[in-house]
């Protein structure tokens, strides 16, 4: 039987990470490994084993190493197969990062225990959202953090109303609403006020962004299998939709109606280190050092 | 067979309530059906037909009536035997309420729509409490909203260790914490900044209360059948465990850990109008009105 | 001696709000006063009287009536001279609003009023923004309501560090940054999760927007003769400044300096209705129905 | 002309306070300082050269030394006489503290710096708050953070309406209320969501502690000769006020009215290293690392 392969992707536009992504290459060859690259990076490693994201699935390939930060992972992770993609290592350089596992001080002892299989997956759902025309719904790109849905002009409010399994739910003003998923709930939903979910819990959370005072919409968590319809109600006023930071819808016109409901696909994560409370705690959360013997309110 | 009699409990504090309870009691004998009452109010309304809470299930009792606000019900709920309970249905009298679903004007057309079978249960999942001792766990009473956990002296901050699962998430410096259900997500829970959690989803909320600077704890949703376990830290400061905010332990010492997990109990509540979200709206978060044809920012 | 002639500015883009704006110039006319017609809106409602805004002051025009939301009034407010401008009198015409005072019923009882002289003055301080140059500062707009320094591109967080008086306050991960007046303190800045303050204190207030999860800044207010200074530190990431939601400074290149302090214009509105607290509570906080009189926790 | 006295206070609870300011009253003898020690504390340093907080002012009392957290500077600020109150040098032993100025390392070389007068004083507004009678007002001990009126049972909410120099501002559902002073912005109104206020400014803030969803109150800063009354509304639900998190006065009443006012009295503290600014980043808001040179969002 063939050897699966290994593949690498990484950011472009960061000398340190392609350094990185150069040396885990090597590495990997060394180990007897056959490795891919993303296509737009072959260049610069080695050009003759490369590979699209979209052709990458979990039958072909064993997991994607990827350099970068969050936003190089959530790159990827939309940009492979959306059919059983391969598991995510996620390697940070020096980033603002929740996603990755591992780092370049760690990364070559972190490969040599992923090929002994000695991790677990975490796997994570994702939404999709569709733009509803009289001719049927329009789908976008699948996300694995958020949908977010913005006024089109800086401080200008938008009216939205909200239906949940086609139920109305409310109309607010706000700069904007964010569907997220639970691996999303730490990203820019934590930033606007949501709460953090465990990844295990099949939801989706509507975060209002900076509503407007007397629109009492709050973070609301519903089941994942629910249906999620935002109408833009401002007259003349477009909205952008925007996936996980990256994939950017423009002029949403007044009326439109959007939909977010669960993808069909997910994404899995390496894991070995501690679990997934005690990464909240190092990358987002913190704790405060132990109260000192004396520190207690006077009698 | 023998027709299954519906139980009746109202405030003791409330003359209007009390009131509405006797208008019930008569309605329903009218009917032609069996009614009991709590103990503690059928000297008030018929001393004959009286029954303790703790006694009534879903095998002897149809259902219950509880006339006044989430107060009233939530010490009912409590109160019922907690291996399956009769289902609920709670008449507003004027207080402020969530779990509700009539009031003085709609209860008699309500109570035949009960009868004819014309409804929906919500079922609710509790949690449970426990104090760590060296000798075992000591169980307090099981909540349908929350567990509050709460320094002992006004404005004096706690500290906190939290562990989920056994696993070190944090420690914090705060005025209390709030370990809610689904159900309880939009009472405390959100006045302290938590989101608002559909009641089919089976998890359970962890909310700081007024944390202080530096403590970066947020609003986590966990699965339900995670164990919560907070530990208090501050030498010489005590604190006090709230159950629904009726049941009130108080003296619980520094370094004591109390544990939260899921309850072997449920409640189930009656419903027939409109939807939990059309509730929620109504009662909760509220709507603005539709923006005015030429409310839109000027080019 | 000369009457002094009132204005009139209005939106363009409401038939309603031009309607209204017709009627108040005949009704003024009919009253005997001279009255002139923002530049852009003459030709709509007499072609002879008109004025550009920058050449109105309190010198040549006694005040001026603006028909439209707070949007309108914050173009009006910042387009007239900014040397001793003249009252303002704002006419809400269904829109969002906090500065107007008066409405489409109330207009011609008001108007008979103000000139009866039968009203006070609020005064209004107000900010400008500079953009920092190797060769000097370049002075931006006004701003009645906020400067809001945000990331041009959606979801892509800013890192900004902040100095007051020259003293390094803090660095920061956030969407973007509300440097408010106490005026603006009711707009952008409370739906960011500002304070509320008093026009009569003077002071401007720093607003993180959307901070991400670490970044411990919060809503601070500073004496209205400090002077803030913003500097954008990610590399390859413009930030966007917007002047009370209207005028746009599109990319503000990395590591630019905004310096922000108390500009030496003002602006007046006329009110004579209840006072501000009232207002408060009219349009932004609302209130809640007296207690019932059972309402109270049962014993 | 005889030399003024310094004088010590010190937490009774804690060896190490006590220990520390045994060697600080060593310290100050051998310098030929006259040391007064607070009654209380004197009988554990040296028994003959005590002086009640009560006596002592600016005119008797060069400074005094206080050894504790935020919690013995309240204490002891409240207690020294109200009238001209000596300067405040707070050292820091392990607690949460951002009231101190030294700790245990640092102490010695700024009593030196004291003495030669190398500091600057910053000058902290108090208030007052009073208890409405039908016969007059009842004072309460001045605040130097806040005035703290909650609900004397936990999570059961309040009603209250608050008055602003007589005018009505709203009626809300809350835990509690917090008026604060620009020194108490840091301290628990941080906690329950205020903004934090240079020093410099003369005012006060109110702010709503864990407000019922519905309750549109916000954080609120007024000026400080304003008058702010709040009156009970909920029966038979008393409320407590508490001070600084020290003086409690229980059991007020349904229905009493509790007026807040500035007090005649100012406290001062010694400074010398740093601003105001570098103390709230060190302190309470902390700062994030700079951006790494690649740290930028992938084109």
């Amino acid at each position: 039987m063939e050897k699966k392969p290994i593949a690498l992707a990484c950011r472009l536009d960061s000398e340190r990470a392609i350094k990185l992504t150069r040396r885990i290459f090597e590495f990997l060859v060394q180990k007897g490994e056959i490795v891919y690259l993303e296509t737009r990076i072959a260049p610069k490693i080695f050009p003759h084993n490369r590979m699209d994201l979209g052709e990458m699935t979990a039958e072909n390939i064993k997991f994607i190493v990827i350099v970068g930060g969050d936003g190089s992972i959530l790159r990827v992770a939309n940009g492979l197969s959306q059919q059983n993609p391969p598991p995510i290592l996620g390697v940070n350089v020096g980033s603002i990062g929740f996603l990755d596992e591992s780092n370049g001080r760690m990364i070559f002892r972190d490969l040599s225990r992923v090929i002994n299989g000695e991790y677990t997956l975490e796997v994570c759902s994702k939404l999709t959202a569709y733009i509803v025309k009289t001719s049927g719904e329009i789908k976008l790109s699948n996300a694995l953090n958020e949908v977010l849905i913005i006024s089109s002009k800086s401080s200008k409010v938008l009216q939205i109303s909200i239906r949940i399994d086609g139920i109305f739910l409310n109309r607010s003003y706000l700069d904007g609403i964010i569907i997220s998923t639970p691996t999303g709930s730490t990203a820019y939903n934590l930033s606007a006020g949501g709460a953090i979910i465990n990844p295990n819990m099949e939801s989706m959370q509507i975060t209002p962004l900076n509503s407007f005072a007397g629109s009492g919409l709050k973070p609301m968590i519903v089941p994942i299998d629910s249906e999620i319809e935002v109408q833009l109600l401002r007259p003349r006023l477009d909205a952008k939709i925007v996936i996980d930071g990256q994939q950017i819808i423009k002029r949403i016109a007044p009326n439109t109606r959007v939909r977010i409901r669960n993808a069909k696909s997910q994404n899995k994560f390496i894991r070995f280190r501690g679990s997934y409370y005690t990464r909240l705690r190092k990358k987002i959360i913190g704790t405060v050092r132990r109260v000192p013997i004396d520190d207690s309110p006077e009698e």
